[in-house]
């Protein structure tokens, strides 16, 4: 297992908010994540909350800015944060913002430059889960859940991992990347031109063919959202989940646009959300 | 009064974030300030909480870190948060981080180069208070609180406008400036090497010569904080408070740093103690 470096600790809400840098085998490059821990005498096996960060984030943005760790200490949740993308200047990177670092799509990427590194589905699912089992023993159930392309990383490692992760949330997420812009121009630089591996990463195509475990989906989606039309539409997923009468539901929330101001403002309701549905499979 | 342009409107917690930018006459520049205001037809005649951030600070840092729209948006309480000093390429800066941009310290500069454009006491009880009476309409009451070099201002500028602030509260405070090496540095540039001057705008000497409205005082410090001794010391003022009976609390907080995690934690209790008085006053 990567040793691990502390960067940051921090006393909030009777927790502890922790930053960390690892030297991550399966990206090849130091990689920083944050870890939220509430109280330890309290809560001494909390189930783990996942948190994928959108385009251009970092560890930091949820964590900052989301206001997150006051329900989660309340309700004795721990919270995972990684990064978004490999990081450093040897690795691959592009000048747009949506593509290379900051812009990982937690795929395994299979095409140059951005393979070997771009490897963020296994890091999260293996390497970094890893690190919080056996060296954070948490143990306890596991929840996902992120903000636009984090949406989508949300949905598609919960759905690929329906076996492990109770329930899955999203906040304006990318259901359906291989039909918008981000995602035709990310899958393509990544995956290549064979579109038919592309469906191993949408999250709507998932769900159309989904036979596993039926966990629960809880999608918020802002209608001032300005990417709303373009890039996220999640009626695409709703049809499909209708058509299977799978447990997804879109809450349309008035008024609210991309920022980390709709998270915080809804981000106590998603942990409920994930713990009620934790008491239900019990 | 200067035109406001608005730069961000954002929904959260069913009110609304916004951030403008103005030419200020005051400080002869252009400045960005934040301002939150609670559902409007559910409160139409708020209270004013204002905010001082800190060293290297702009008005961003509370609005994005503190958490606390959602204490405001429940209780009702408009809360303004302007930037720490004039801005710009042709205002005089210092390469130091605890000097010239970003750290106005919420006073009058008599001396050059900082004069005639650091004069951040006017700006915010003068220029930015008409903006936020007449443009906003916010005529409530008011309270004032900060962090660090913020809660020295929200300090300074309370006490000696004891009749129009109900309450003063502190993060971590710089209470007694001419006496540590932040305020010594700071007012050293400002305000030159007659050290009289220097007295009014520090809080302990002002309480000690207080005469005014006694406006209840809450300060938290965390014990981990690594600026407690040497910058910071809330004993010295708690002394002055507690010779004069003056209501002064000083709150150790165990475990906070002088991060704003520790802002987040205690934000709703300040809130809350900021309207609990306004309740005792009516």
């Amino acid at each position: 297992m990567s040793q691990l470096e502390l960067l940051e600790e921090h006393v909030v809400f009777g927790g502890t908010q922790y930053k960390y840098r690892h030297d991550s085998t399966v990206l090849g490059c130091l990689m920083t994540f944050s870890l939220f821990l509430p109280n330890k005498e309290t809560f001494s096996n909390p189930p783990l909350f996942w948190w994928l960060s959108g385009l251009t984030c970092t560890d930091d943005n949820f964590t900052h800015k989301a206001g997150a760790q006051k329900a989660a200490a309340r309700l004795g949740v721990a919270m995972i944060m990684p990064d978004t993308s490999p990081r450093g200047e040897e690795i691959a990177d592009s000048e747009d913002w949506d593509l290379g670092q900051g812009a990982g799509f937690y795929l395994n990427a299979t095409e140059k430059p951005w393979a070997p590194h771009y490897q963020m589905y296994d890091y999260i699912t293996k390497e970094l889960s890893a690190i919080a089992h056996d060296h954070f023993q948490l143990n306890g159930p596991e929840f996902i859940s992120g903000h636009s392309m984090g949406g989508h990383g949300a949905l598609v490692i919960g759905l690929r991992n329906a076996d492990r992760f109770r329930s899955i949330s999203a906040f304006a997420p990318i259901v359906n990347p291989i039909e918008v812009p981000w995602g035709v121009k990310a899958f393509t630089e990544y995956l290549g031109d064979d579109q038919e591996t592309w469906k191993e990463w949408d999250a709507t195509e998932l769900l159309k063919h989904h036979a596993g475990k039926e966990i629960p989906v809880l999608i918020d989606q802002g209608d001032a959202d300005s990417f709303y039309e373009k890039q996220l539409q999640p009626s695409k997923i709703a049809t499909v989940a209708d058509e299977k009468d799978y447990p997804l539901t879109v809450r349309m929330q008035k008024g609210h646009d991309h920022s980390y101001y709709t998270i915080a403002t809804f981000i106590e309701e998603h942990l409920e959300f994930h713990l009620s549905q934790l008491k239900n499979s019990q």
